[in-house]
């Protein structure tokens, strides 16, 4: 994905403003919603003086809204890169599951997912975010089920199981998981779902 | 749940203001969110002349978005209603499954959950509405819990089944299933995860 036309001309200062505005922007979307964010609100939280600073880097909101999901997918896979590079055994399932519902109790508050909210908010609005947020599911997606495809690929899975199906169906419960999240404010829905749909790709352990 | 302090003393005439303004807010606040929706935009959509007469039936946005929640509520769970309080048989499970992603297809575009996208947009912002969407959803996970119930009590489920845990994975992954949709503008993820989720069910199925 671009970070934006402008990017590759930056100077270090110039870029060190451009990462601030985003990582505000991205906070207060998350809090607020990305209707509920004004460009006051962004300039404020970002330490930035004037407009014309945020136009520079930025032509209009929807500018700013491309960077911020490109922000937020790499704030929610890097957090998982580690485990989503080797989510290829049963073990790591459970473990991916754990530091999933983990993060959700270290943060003290159920916030649910940056990538699910912005989802949530502009599918229907933005046709342009939408086709980006569903890019990031489909990466998402897919690293799952290439842990999937190896453990088929050893043998820990029968041949019956279909990667694609149960990789679509656990980040599908996982989404459900986090939005739940949101609503109950504990973990408990997130955590069922996840351990029922891992016990779902249980069906196909080779025993 | 209360449909407002003034309702109960409302005339016919007044009762049909009140609906059309929380129908009209309903549908303004389903597709822009309830950020983005004005006090202007939902009389001009509710064919009301002064904003006096909104603020005689809600006395704030706060009661107008409770007011909505209710009607949401009602939009949904009695859609469901018929299916939900029979959904006592792995063909009633299947067909509640086809019943939802047939209502996404029918509607030509993939809208989500109306429910789902309050919670998505209030849970972090709105205690009260929070609180009330977590019962929406308590309430939902109760009639799938009970057809569930019903199926282990008739012997079709095993004893070690949990109606419990696995109607709360079930309601999980459908609202998992139905912010996929949004994003991803198919049905596919919404029926996947219904699917893998019943066959889960299918585990306990006694042979």
């Amino acid at each position: 994905m671009s970070t934006g036309a402008t990017s590759g001309r930056l100077t270090p200062k110039g870029q060190a403003t451009r990462d601030r505005i985003v990582a505000a922007a991205a906070g207060l979307m998350f809090e607020g919603g990305v209707a509920g964010t004004s460009t006051e609100n962004v300039l404020k939280a970002a330490r930035v003086a004037s407009p014309s600073q945020l136009y520079h880097y930025f032509s209009d909101k929807r500018a700013l809204v491309q960077a911020v999901i490109e922000h937020q997918t790499e704030s929610v896979l890097g957090f998982q890169r580690p485990l989503l590079s080797r989510l290829d055994s049963f073990e790591a399932l459970e473990a991916w599951r754990d530091a999933i519902v983990g993060a959700q109790l270290a943060r003290g508050h159920h916030s649910g997912c940056p990538i699910g909210s912005l989802s949530a908010e502009l599918s229907d609005r933005d046709p342009r975010a939408r086709t980006e947020l569903a890019a990031v599911y489909g990466k998402w997606e897919e690293a799952i089920r290439r842990g999937l495809e190896a453990m088929r690929d050893r043998g820990e899975l029968t041949e019956d199981a279909d990667p694609g199906y149960l990789a679509l169906a656990l980040l599908t419960a996982l989404q459900g998981g986090l939005l739940m999240n949101q609503a109950r404010q504990d973990t408990v829905a997130l955590e069922t779902v996840l351990t029922a749909m891992i016990e779902r790709v249980r069906r196909h352990a080779a025993t």
